[in-house]
């Protein structure tokens, strides 16, 4: 994790009053800037990643070596195009790529601060990486996007900020956790406190990690963010090795080694504290509740213009979840599109090469920034 | 485990080739029955049970103490009626509940064979289950039933023995288990394989067991047992206790309590191994690849009526698997009904108090049984 001194981060002073009721001060967020911020500033595009994404959206991530998470999406020429955009990402607090999360080193202590870290929310999430406009002195950025649990923060921020967005691209996400959904996140989080290694959180301490449980939860998780008709589509019944069964429990199946094969890489990239922290992030999240139960009352002071965007086959946060937020936008006659991608990816579509989608967000973010600011780029 | 000694069974000499090439002898069944077999020997119902299933369909489990799993279906004046029909039903080979299996003791090491057990297949099953005909002396079934994995059994009992049942009920199960299917069960093998106490399955020696895995493992099937509306109606975001959040890792959710609980209790009545080899055989299940990939061929030498049965909210066997069932029989010209059942009970709604299904299943029985025996009952 030597690595990580090395990635950009602001220190925010705070202190920042948490949703938990703790405060927190002279934290670390950590963040990747693409493209180029222009003289009138109004270029600027904030962007939220998922549960185990990072600052690292597109080219190469430093620290894996691998590309970043949204390359399909991100980079010149593409639908989020950095010839035109200035785009910032930020790891989320909790995070485990250089924010302040359970992975910190505590100075006082010299160890991490594991499950000493606070329990999060969306919105201290949201709140947190706020701090960057400051430190870039934006005014009011373009655009606010986030797929996944970005999205659930791009709604976040547009209901604690109202006139900080001229846009805002909510993916694939929900205004409120499911129990489904938080069916899925305790299974990872039981996985992963299921493994001896995980000792409470203090794994670090003996440098033993909890990777088999970490690894059953990114498999578990994985499964959620395909569909079923691709799984069978892309693996089907398709056997890893030789024409026949081998009448053991080694990897029959492709679709077993590919999983094994999602479990052990993760561990690799993520800490298993994180994981909690995060999903339960996700899981507390319902922006109504924090609207005595209605959504609408979340956006009634903003003019933000909002583009929803689902995918068909995506059953983790499916259409008629997506559907909800229109529905709450329309009803106070704010300015909303939505659309839903034709797509056999699952929840991953937002992510994949999937060329309707890269196409409609390419032109949405075009049109609007010259209609918008009256501008030709 | 003293309490299974007293199970009925039947030991089979065999000895019995197995599909994975190994021969099993002197292995018992156990098995039990309801109502009565009448003179005639033609009121006899073969029920098979699914993954976590065992003979205990009815009455009291003598060894958890709790209901039958399918009480709701299964005893006097109920939709398989034991006032009128004589039901067998066994625990199938691997399982833990007195049929031969990983937990049973190899007599020359005073060990459970764990797993040194064969790698068994549906199949293998259902051919160690015909011999309680043999034992009953019963020439011909009037029925076979079984939903999930027991739906699976049903086809293949009539594909082996084509004149051995009038009629063959296979309830919301497959032909052919699908990638998404394969990697649940992949999920949870993997989890119980990642617990340290599982010890490369000779847990019992040290009479430790992987709880902790199995528990994930059963957290992992359980969420796919249930439809997505239904967990949102039954559980949604309730809270467990308090009326606000707790910011904490333990259970807030309903639904994160009640899936610790199905968790927790379901390691006091299972054995891990069984777990694996019998989720194994349900992945090795593709009908059609045992006749080159003509399903209808697989029933193309039986009069045996069928019946198939499907629910709406079913996801993990959907309406659409279940309905490639009924097409292959039609191409056959096989004599075969369907239908789906309205229900939000998902997967689990064969084992439910779901008055249209049990009351088709009852009428369905019934009405078969005085026309095709000529005879009222």
């Amino acid at each position: 994790m030597n690595k990580l001194s090395k990635v950009k981060n602001i220190i925010v002073n705070g202190p920042q009053k948490l949703d938990c009721g703790k405060e927190i001060s002279n934290f670390p967020i950590a963040y990747e800037t693409y493209g180029n911020l222009n003289d009138q500033k109004d270029n600027a595009i904030l962007i939220f990643h998922a549960l185990t994404g990072d600052q690292f959206a597109a080219g190469k991530n430093p620290i894996t070596n691998k590309d970043g998470w949204w390359s399909y999406a991100l980079g010149p020429g593409k639908a989020i195009d950095t010839d035109k955009f200035f785009v910032i990402c930020a790891n989320v607090i909790g995070g485990c790529m250089g924010s302040y999360g359970p992975s910190t080193i505590d100075k006082n202590t010299n160890a991490q601060i594991s499950t000493n870290f606070p329990v999060i929310t969306i919105n201290d999430m949201v709140n947190a990486q706020f701090n960057l406009l400051e430190h870039f002195k934006i005014e009011k950025l373009f655009a606010v996007i986030g797929g996944s649990m970005g999205g659930m923060q791009v709604l976040q921020f547009v209901s604690n900020f109202p006139d900080k967005a001229q846009i805002a691209v909510p993916i694939a996400c929900t205004s409120s956790h499911s129990a489904q959904n938080i069916a899925f996140n305790e299974l990872g989080r039981q996985a992963i406190m299921a493994d001896a290694n995980w000792k409470a959180g203090k794994y670090n301490e003996d440098k033993t990690n909890p990777d088999k449980g970490l690894s059953v939860a990114r498999m578990a998780a994985h499964i959620t963010y395909l569909s079923k008709k691709g799984l069978q589509e892309k693996f089907g019944r398709k056997l890893q090795e030789s024409d026949d069964l081998k009448f053991s429990f080694d990897a029959d199946f492709q679709i077993e080694s590919y999983l094994r094969y999602q479990g052990s890489v993760f561990v690799d990239r993520f800490d298993a504290n994180s994981y909690l922290y995060i999903t339960r992030a996700m899981d507390y999240f319902d922006l109504s509740k924090q609207f005595d139960g209605n959504l609408s009352k979340a956006f009634e002071n903003t003019k933000t213009k909002f583009f929803v965007i689902s995918f068909t086959s995506d059953w983790l946060y499916p259409t008629s979840e997506n559907r909800e937020i229109v529905i709450a936008l329309n009803a106070i006659g704010a300015d909303v599109g939505f659309v839903e991608i034709e797509s056999d990816k699952g929840h991953d579509s937002f992510l994949l090469d999937v060329p309707d989608f890269l196409e409609t967000l390419g032109s949405y973010l075009k049109t609007n920034y010259i209609n918008l600011n009256e501008k030709r780029i």
